[in-house]
């Protein structure tokens, strides 16, 4: 990999990665045809292994090897009163991933995928967005790049979650900024009318004092590490050719930044489910994308994505282990 | 268990279902608050794993031994050509479930479940019911019994398919008696305009000619034996406080005949998916459940409900496996 220590570098990162495997896919829509079912009767199962037949390359894959990310960062902006918890519970939270108490823990388990924890520099949170770019070049692209080289060139499915206090402000703003409107800013872990309305001001005033409105310019700007590490990790998954399923805001928002760039780079995710912070929905029909749970889930951690590899495994495992009618004697075929 | 050879023993059954273990659930409500995450921010899932805890009767329960179960039966309304599929398929498609080729097997392989398949009486189809009642009370309660039987007294999760070549149009019909209003027939596997004509028509002739409209009624004079299978199934769950995920169209209108005699005969259920099936948003609004997942799916056999077993396993994964605040060292618990 070239060294990704410029914003020009990752552009040509992103202009680089490859699409899926057309024949792979197409293999996969034969398949399909056959199967012991009423065309159709698996509904979103049958898609959803079609695309990630063309993205792994396989035309009747298994999914053996997931990964889980975890990136975790502390924010300037959280000194603006704008979320429901002290900034100490980043880090806290961080211990709790590493001794496997945390939602994100069972959900992983659950799925049989490996999970890492990055802390990024939680002792050094960002530059208040309010009052300048949240973060330099060179700090943008540091937190990229532990997204990129955390991600297993072996694995075969990747969620990227994370925990960082204030980062729905920052989501929000960084939706603000490149999708446009207003009334981006949310509840979050659940703050009261006070804190959103402080919530809505810190991003008026990060809008007004950045004035770069690229995908990277706004990540760099109103963004944060984990945001950067998690648009670093959906990158490298598109360059491996690894699925992603995208979680809930905060890591929608730093796919949005790479969809700002180059409007392919997230054809290799799906969105994994319908968050309970109020503007998801919204930010998935900016990026195009159906969520495949809407179950109320508001906490991040990649936990509704995690939750979700449950649907895609359920998908692939009716793909490539049912019989076709030939095999199995069914008329119909 | 008491006879179950006639209507009045199977009221009798049916009045004798015990309720949830209400400290169990409080418990599991206590529980819920401590853990590391903001106030509902897993959203559903806290609501499931607490109904669960209820009905399993333990404040921390994990589900290790999920049971789906599957009914075929074969229906003379076929005769009148309400199906895109020939009446031998059900046959076929048995012996697939036995050799594990159909999506089912794959799904409850997956859920780490239990499949036993039921095929009942497939050599003599049901009576046509636009003719007169499909099963006799003899019929009917043998099907039932069958249901009752196959479950696993020490199995903790429950979910019945069927297979049943016409059961669309049974479904359908039942809905229609128990439910009033028009429309409830659907394309089924894929019947065209005037396969759909077809059934709207026998749906009418079988209310014509059958008068009963008492749930049980309704499932001997319009449903089959893989309808009444299910119904007995989900009624010894509850008997045995096993919590049950309903599965499409056809499985809730066998669970509709429980809640026409008893509202509470469901209470231990919840609804695993909302099916492609026209009618099953409505006959879903109707027993006051809300699915659990919404991808399409239209194929029967317990595939949704299955698929949904992974839902249940995940909130009583966090559930039981979260650490508390206090456990933790998080502040805000």
């Amino acid at each position: 990999m070239t060294d990704l220590n410029t914003l020009t570098a990752i552009r040509a990162a992103l202009a680089a990665g490859p699409g899926p495997d057309v024949m792979a896919r197409d293999g996969a829509a034969d398949r399909n045809a056959q199967l012991t079912k009423p065309p159709g009767a698996l509904g979103r199962l049958e898609d959803l292994a079609q695309w990630y037949a063309g993205w792994v390359g396989d035309a009747r894959p298994r999914i053996t090897a997931p990964q889980v990310l975890i990136f975790a960062g502390n924010h300037g902006v959280a000194t603006q009163g704008v979320s429901a918890f002290p900034a100490e519970v980043t880090a806290q939270m961080v211990a709790n991933f590493r001794s496997g108490g945390a939602a994100i823990n069972q959900l992983s388990d659950l799925a049989g995928a490996t999970l890492d924890v990055h802390a990024l520099d939680l002792a050094t949170p960002t530059a208040d967005f309010t009052q300048g770019p949240a973060m330099t070049e060179a700090e943008v692209c540091a937190a990229f790049t532990t997204g990129w080289t955390a991600v297993d060139p072996m694995a075969d499915l990747l969620v990227t979650g994370e925990m960082g206090i204030g980062n729905t402000t920052s989501a929000a703003a960084m939706a603000t900024a490149l999708l446009g409107g207003t009334g981006w800013a949310g509840r979050g872990t659940g703050v009261d009318d006070a804190g959103l309305a402080r919530k809505e001001a810190a991003i008026q005033a990060g809008l007004a004092v950045n004035s770069g409105r690229s995908g990277l310019e706004v990540l760099a700007a109103l963004g944060g590490r984990e945001l950067a590490a998690m648009a670093g990790a959906i990158a490298a998954a598109r360059a491996h050719r690894i699925p992603v399923i995208l979680d809930g805001f905060i890591c929608c928002a730093a796919a949005l930044c790479l969809n700002a760039e180059d409007e392919t780079a997230l054809d290799h995710c799906v969105a994994g489910h319908l968050s309970a912070e109020g503007a998801h929905a919204r930010m998935l029909h900016a990026l195009g994308k159906a969520p495949l749970l809407s179950l109320g889930l508001r906490l991040g951690e990649g936990s509704g994505a995690a939750l979700a590899i449950q649907i895609l495994k359920g998908a692939l495992s009716c793909h490539s282990g049912m019989a076709t009618f030939a095999e199995a004697g069914v008329a119909g075929g």
